[in-house]
């Protein structure tokens, strides 16, 4: 090439969600485009507090250089919070703190892949790892998500002609479809994987998130050896603080750690201090269950504002948990010519196509329910519903 | 490769100094190893008194997900800032906060090389930059920098075969020697670049620290089409926040920007509106003038008790400022034997190795004094002495 860039950087993707928020900026634009925690929730007060106990108690230390592997404090509550939830024994030494998640999808680039690499990613995917995934210059092997998990068909297909390193999964809530694998999905999807030379990361940023349903295994509960686990305090606490983790095994944590010395030297030790007290208050629970009651109102709202304003040849997904869901419109409707109607109409939504490799044109877009109020979701779900009527008209 | 990792990860040196750090946490050792600000120093009360603010003025917006430029009055004053050390008229939208430092180094590997790209770096070379461009695994060219900066022959010799497309310099008390590029120098090395297609980084986190001498141009006055700055607040205000910028002209910070998406979206944002708070209280130019003085008798100390304890058939730089001087020891000496004598001897330094490219043995040692207050550096100073003597008597 003649550029002076690298080639990688050439083949990455501009966050498209970045660049469709610059539009929605208009205030009266009611956006459900976005991926961000309703931040009325955030537990403003008691991360005060935390900071006041972190100036007071640590000083300076909170503000110096600090080790590549994060704060012991934090490790620990991550690891006593797996074994709570999953039973999960999970050495400190293998929790690797990140600058959110979307650091510890680079990092994971950096470690595994080689150009031209097979990675395996859901179809629609989450785009951050899509871009991120890029940068490395790696293969995608799309495969398709259903309501209930992975098309076991699809991930079976992959493999006579390839062999990919990794597979990149969100089971819970999965952005941007909303969806989550069922247990005999997650147990199908491990058969297929059990004896292949293969790494399953398990994106999980959305699993305290669960309004309805039974909670499910881990990866890690199932395929122990072979699952890497990427966590985020940004849905449960802030995302401002920028405070994600990685969980891998000895030797892979080795070079994970070269890779985040090598990025950044280590985790902003400040936000990291002040995690550590806000999660020792004890409270963590009780601020998930308030998080959940009214994301799962704003969830009901959503689906009942859908059934009463879109037209019925619409087809949408019905989330357990998490932030978003997702809409089928009938085949010959674009989600991008609809965004340019709907952004007419004051509603924002994310288009389909960043989640899918190399697709200009789809019929599917996602929408976020946790950052508008119940009133304005049924408001913003309404103007959708013209637009798509005024779409169809149009032709 | 049959490993599972990418080639890149294998070829990425740990860090020595992280390492080394290991073997210095015995509190009896007194450590001129790391490269650490002095923490008493810190303006704590300050930060305190931004965070209150923060809290209080901008309260959940300063936790939530924020764009991946940077915080705009965090911009705004690196901006100022240029204006009125250089004459310089940076637009903000030139400017790109990144976490750290590091970071940007690792936005300009991603953005700038490819496999096998020929790289200018200094020798001896700060560690984190051959470490963060050793991912993309480029080829480095080092460049023997003198008491006065870069050689010109060594430099103008790179280039009859090699077209490298990136020139990384650190002009201002360089880590690891202390060395300053003279104005002189600064305006050979421009000489020698300004018809050739190659962009000059100037990493300049030390600039502030000049304790004698006149302060220098900047590459971007001199170069200013080919110049990158990179800059941080570790130095002076607190590392522990991870906050640094990298400066660059349109074009090429589109391509950062995307780096930096797929890398962690954005930078901590709370820790951006503390220190643009912090900033905005208009004690900065104090609070470095006394960092300096304090900085500015610890290398005294340094040198004088360098001058009364070390043997005269030592070297060592004379830095006008930053946080490190050299040393070289006859020829025949090992820094590595030392280093494991001095260790026994309670005191620590980093030896010259990981400075270079491929070197495994070296005569030249890092000195840290901004750690290390007076009267304990001239006590660690004489146990290196004394390390030297007896390394002398065995060798």
């Amino acid at each position: 090439m003649n550029s002076i860039f690298s080639d990688r950087i050439s083949d990455v993707p501009k966050s498209f969600i970045r660049e469709i928020l610059k539009v929605a900026v208009d205030e009266e634009v009611i956006s459900f485009a976005g991926g961000l925690p309703n931040r009325d929730l955030f537990p403003v007060e008691a991360l005060k507090m935390a900071t006041e106990i972190v100036f007071e108690k640590t000083g300076p230390a909170a503000l110096q250089y600090s080790n590549s592997e994060g704060s012991v404090e934090l490790r620990k509550f991550i690891s006593d919070r797996y074994n709570k939830k999953f039973s999960l024994d999970i050495p400190i030494e293998n929790i690797l703190i990140t600058s959110g998640s979307q650091q510890g999808l680079d990092l994971l680039g950096k470690t595994f892949l080689n150009e031209g690499d097979d990675i395996i990613i859901e179809e629609p995917g989450y785009l951050g790892a899509i871009q991120a995934f890029s940068v490395y210059k790696s293969r995608f092997n799309p495969v398709k998500v259903h309501d209930d998990g992975m098309d076991i068909i699809a991930l079976k297909n992959v493999f006579p002609g390839r062999s990919p390193k990794l597979i990149y999964t969100v089971p819970n809530f999965q952005n941007p479809s909303g969806i989550s694998y069922s247990e005999e999905n997650r147990n199908h999807v491990a058969d297929v994987l059990k004896n292949k030379k293969i790494i399953l990361i398990e994106d999980d940023p959305y699993g305290d998130l669960r309004y309805t349903g039974q909670p499910k295994s881990s990866f890690r509960q199932i395929l122990p050896d072979k699952t890497i686990m990427l966590g985020s305090f940004s849905k449960t606490v802030v995302p401002g603080f920028r405070l994600g983790w990685i969980v891998a095994p000895n030797e892979i944590y080795e070079k994970l750690l070269i890779a985040k010395q090598a990025s950044d030297l280590h985790t902003n030790q400040f936000a990291q201090c002040v995690m550590a007290e806000y999660l020792a208050m004890g409270n963590f629970d009780e601020h998930i269950a308030l998080i959940k009651e009214v994301y799962n109102k704003q969830r009901e709202a959503m689906v009942n504002s859908i059934k009463k304003h879109l037209p019925e040849n619409i087809s949408f997904t019905h989330p357990e948990g998490g932030m978003f869901l997702w809409i089928t419109l009938p085949d010959n409707i674009s989600s991008m010519k609809l965004f340019d109607i709907a952004i007419k109409n004051k509603v924002a939504f994310v288009p389909g196509n960043p989640f899918y490799i190399g697709k200009t044109e789809t019929n599917t877009l996602r929408l976020n329910f946790s950052n508008v109020d119940e009133a304005t979701i049924e408001v913003g779900i309404k103007r959708l519903g013209l637009a798509i009527k005024e779409l169809v008209i149009l032709g």
